[in-house]
């Protein structure tokens, strides 16, 4: 008896070591976007894209300490895309464009790979961080997808942070607007046509998990609803696949399923994450106009930001690397 | 030159006669549905089964009537889902089932195969055919996804035909949200958990179509949306594979991308329409707790109608066939 005991627990130690070992080399990795679009050097300040660069670094550095830490993806990603939410250069939480009423209108999505939970948000105007109620959504609520006021119900409900609207304006965002309405186009020819900030991440028990959240589209009208909180769309995430976080022309993104089809080549056609996220990024949106990038992680750890806009403000870390960013082709 | 005219006019004509004669002998179909979910035939009174077949057979009937005059298959589950519609045995448009806040909120989508183009919308009140919107924003506006009071000024742009919200209020819905409110659960444990209203047809230009309506769950709050206007869940369109429009438990259709999975597996994985509708229904579906079914055509007429749950209300009719019409398994 004391010897099945004793073999009982020495096994039980050795797994644990075993498993604490092999979790410890095992790869991790972050990846993050802040928007893609119609981007020119020429209008871009030194400083100002010294502001993008840093700010994409802390957001990945936030996220890679979680990762660091053991944590999971999904907080890993969270932690990433509040960083981003609450930087007024991005155009999701505080930053957000505005609609054609002036307000600003913010979506969110995120998705759990390892059990394809997914929670996603739209049109909400008083909560702090919409990743956050997306977050809610999925873990607290037996909803995938709530909207506008009924959402901010269960936001309260849940005592996730509540601010002003004033808390999003930026006069930046504000003269987008104004610029938009003189023109009278539904979105303004300024820097970041389709901004929208986005992590996905792998983390040391393999599990993937993406999360996106936006303004949406200057000038937006009617209600309109982007990728972004379309599971599928504009996130999705899924252990067999990849983690896929989308910014673009959002209606092109909706059409094509652009998330899902990515995920799908991979399990269902046997292309790695570069070919299927070069494939949908760089040849069917291309083919079909929609302009933007994704960003992608495999299970591996293999990480992929294919765009066919001008630019895409963007970055990853992996596990012991160093953050990497970038904002435009070379 | 004269004869260079006459073998012009003559390859025309003929090319002409060839295309009209090809076109008069190719197959079209059309399948819809009027919800899935726990049905018994206790339950189901004779005379109430009969009007459910008498209903579905209306709809195939209108939508067969206009692929047979060389319609499109736009046209044809159009006219299947307003007849669905406006008939108060189904939950969508008239007939309606309640939030919590005893109000309908109806959620539309309809998908073009031959373009991928797409019209969603959701939680509008005062719109009698929700589905003539979803048209509306896919052919007059620059976007996909309008929702809420936003959604309703667009129709009100374009002149979709309001109601008053009153138009919707069926008792049976009503006692059905009662009782839910009663037995405080997110949905009352009546005949059609998850009853929607969808069509599916392929025309003899062999282009594919699918839309969907629903007025969601008795007693959802927060401002859920289901699966219907998430494209790629429960409504997608693809001339190369299939059109496809699900009834069931939204949230399970969402988070495993139903409809484009089911499209993605016969593009990707050389799957027939009938295998790969089964497997994503019969199998990914029922494995992660998901009950409902979809019906699917592809472009060569295939019908698959698979579901999960005990019944689901369903049918379809071929060219120069006569409806078929079911409710139970067997």
């Amino acid at each position: 008896m004391v010897k099945l005991l004793t073999a009982i627990l020495v096994f039980m130690a050795l797994g644990n070591t075993t498993a604490f070992a092999s979790e410890d080399t095992r790869p991790f990795a972050i990846a993050v976007h802040g928007g893609a679009g119609t981007m020119s050097r020429a209008a871009m300040t030194p400083e100002r894209e010294r502001a993008y660069h840093a700010a994409l670094r802390t957001a990945l550095q936030a996220g890679h300490a979680v990762l660091a830490d053991g944590g999971t993806s999904l907080d890993a990603v969270v932690a990433a895309v509040r960083i981003l939410e609450d930087n007024p250069l991005f155009n999701a939480g505080r930053g957000a464009v505005f609609t054609a009423e002036g307000r600003n209108e913010l979506d969110a999505a995120i998705m759990d790979g390892a059990t394809l939970n997914a929670g996603a948000i739209a049109a909400v105007t008083r909560v702090r961080n919409p990743i956050l109620l997306a977050r809610a959504v999925m873990e607290h609520s037996p909803h995938v997808f709530l909207i506008g006021e009924g959402a901010e119900a269960f936001a309260a409900e849940r005592e996730i942070p509540f601010v002003d609207p004033r808390w999003f304006h930026t006069d930046e965002r504000w003269e987008a607007l104004e610029r938009a309405r003189a023109a009278e186009i539904s979105r303004a020819a300024h820097e970041i046509p389709y901004g929208t900030v986005g992590a996905v991440a792998l983390d040391r028990s393999g599990n993937l998990a993406a999360a996106t959240s936006t303004g949406g589209m200057t000038n937006k009208r009617w209600g309109r609803v982007g990728d972004v909180p379309v599971i599928g769309a504009g996130t999705y995430a899924d252990n067999a696949s990849a983690a896929v976080s989308a910014t673009g022309h959002g209606e092109y993104f909706i059409r094509s399923v652009v998330a899902h089809e990515i995920a799908a080549r991979m399990r269902l056609a046997g292309r790695t994450l570069e070919q299927a996220a070069h494939e949908v990024v760089m040849e069917v949106l291309v083919e079909r106009g929609g302009s933007g990038g994704v960003i992608a992680v495999d299970r591996h750890g293999n990480v992929s930001m294919p765009f066919n806009s001008d630019g895409m403000y963007r970055g990853y870390m992996k596990s012991g690397g160093e953050p990497v960013t970038a904002i435009f082709r070379d």
